[in-house]
């Protein structure tokens, strides 16, 4: 009960709304994969669990799960969260899950690209990804959403954001990648994102978080908090490789507009002190050709940008860093006054390659349908 | 979002309503299994789809699919048929599926029986039936709909029927077979009945179909077309193993009333002409052991009792009987005077071992929880 369809959503008058809309629920997916997540997956499994059950004081959660994993989930979650088989190949709802869009009757649509595990076979993070690829239909199958065809066009959830009113932020970094759709020019794939996102105007910065394995997805470095602000992850320190990135988009959104002329606002968040896969950590991680090692010493992209906004919350990650995670809280409560903002200990995510925003996923809440 | 209840709904006075009240769904599972459907089960699926698309002209159905067939089901069914991820080991969903209960106020709630193939190691039909026994809890997650354990006690929706109003029928060769409850008294087995399905009554039957490789399920044998009014199998035929079993089960039925304290009115429909596998048919199915192999020869359990009651509508099987097909069909539309009556060609799943009840879960339709 979900039909294709083979206009657009430009076409037919619906638009992805903002985050920070209101939502019907938030779809996730569980991990299980032994060559990314350490130990079996277990410690990443109760950071999941954690992450769910914190979104679910506020919205209702959905959590897709494989056959093999579904009484070990359904075990580990709390009985009112939503489990529903679902066969993947990894767990970031974000980038392989529909993007929802609406339009003023509140009908509830989605677009479902097409997923190639950031990269395909130029730079992709794993093979296969023909479960991953399939979520978006299964979601919406379940939700009785109709979806957008978008004729090969690649794209995941995590390298867009929008405003909800017309204007979309990217990076080049992602978007031009080699591996995603290098058959198009920039002007033809801003000319996709308009169609399909019903916006009007892209902001493309330059790079996402340093040594982010997306290829710079937007959503580690920069989010809209509501139209006309954004926030963006920051570092003091100008030896840091994340400085000139940060300085470059800060600079770049500094002098542009959104497609209603408006000056953006600009909140820096900073960064935490770095985040390195330890020795223990490695060796956790089942080593499988083809898929992107973990090693002892590599700098995890880590940013509090990564965070999720749930109804009347905000669900944001924390490094054990006493001086960030405090910083972070903080500002997102300046930013946020109207919404409880909750920390969840994420390093066990992190070190999967992502962080509480790649891992979810929300639906706009529309016109029930009975 | 389905909780576990540790009640029962007798005591929380929820009570399985009949086939004939109004239905939000049907649910169904995709067959796949080679060792029971010949040619890689294409014939059967074909099947599956045309019955699928029968009953939905009246209601909506969800089709349960395996990860590996989902791509094929959903294009071999219209688009108006929802399609979900659901492991299985088969594809009965009457028997593996939740027995789902109503109360007054129109909330659902499901029974969540034990399944352990129609028998377990004693006389059960294939082995392991892990993924068929989470079906129930699945559908049920699905659609937010808490359910009943029942503390291992082994039931399939097609040993059962009921009227809705307190009486529900059976039969000794089923519910008494020594592979499912067999540690329990006839009185017991009643109690458990008595409690989950909210009744006040057991008819037990002696048999089944003859040759029904279900212990003799009721669901192919006899049903309630309303309160007080059942449909029986039949043969003219005193030589056919069938007559004894038919008359003995209408003796019965003339000398026993309901809970209500009514006489049940009986109208007979006659079974087909033998229905026996062919040489070709059984050397299409794989052989495997463990599962009960098809050979050429053995006589189906051919009923046309075993119909689905839609919204509206009868959905019955044809099996290609110049004389009886025609006869069912004039006394379903002579019983069903305000339903459609729809025949559906089901050789291919006779073949292997049920019917289209056999294969259908009706959802009542509640009331909207938006």
């Amino acid at each position: 009960m979900s039909k294709r369809l083979d206009t657009t959503p430009k076409k037919d008058e619906f638009r992805m709304p903002g985050e920070f809309e209101q939502h019907k629920q938030c779809w996730m997916i569980w991990p299980e994969r032994t060559d990314n997540w350490r130990l079996g997956a277990k410690l990443a499994q109760k950071s999941f669990a954690e992450i769910a059950s914190a979104i679910s004081e506020f919205e209702p959660v959905t959590m897709g799960v494989s056959k093999e994993q579904f009484s070990n989930a359904r075990q580990m979650l709390p009985d009112y969260i939503r489990v529903v088989e679902m066969a993947s190949n990894d767990s970031w709802m974000r980038d392989v899950g529909p993007t929802f869009v609406i339009n003023d009757k509140g009908e509830v649509r989605a677009v479902d690209w097409k997923f190639n595990s950031w990269g395909g076979l130029v730079d992709g993070l794993y093979f296969p990804w023909d479960q991953d690829d399939k979520i978006a239909q299964k979601v919406c199958e379940i939700e009785n959403v109709d979806t957008y065809r978008t004729d090969g066009f690649i794209l995941e959830g995590g390298s867009i954001h929008v405003d909800g009113e017309g204007t979309c932020i990217v990076t080049e970094e992602c978007l031009l990648s080699k591996g995603r759709n290098s058959h198009l020019t920039k002007e033809e794939i801003e000319e996709k994102l308009k169609e399909y996102l019903n916006i009007e105007k892209v902001i493309w910065i330059k790079n996402g978080i340093y040594n982010d394995e997306t290829n710079g997805h937007v959503d580690n470095i920069c989010c809209f908090a509501r139209p006309g602000e954004i926030l963006l992850a920051w570092t003091d320190d100008e030896k840091d490789p994340q400085y000139n990135i940060s300085k470059s988009a800060y600079d770049l959104l500094t002098n542009e507009t959104d497609v209603k002329g408006r000056k953006l606002e600009i909140h820096k968040i900073h960064i935490p002190n770095p985040i390195v896969i330890t020795k223990e950590e490695s060796e956790g991680v089942d080593a499988i050709d083809g898929t992107l090692p973990r090693e002892e010493g590599d700098r995890q992209a880590a940013s509090y940008i990564n965070f999720y906004i749930a109804n009347g919350a905000i669900i944001f990650p924390l490094f054990n860093d006493e001086k960030y995670d405090k910083l972070a809280e903080e500002k997102l409560k300046e930013v946020f006054p109207d919404r409880k903002v909750v920390g969840v200990y994420a390093r066990e995510i992190i070190l999967g390659g992502g962080n509480i925003h790649c891992i979810t996923q929300q639906q706009p809440l529309g016109k029930s349908i009975g």
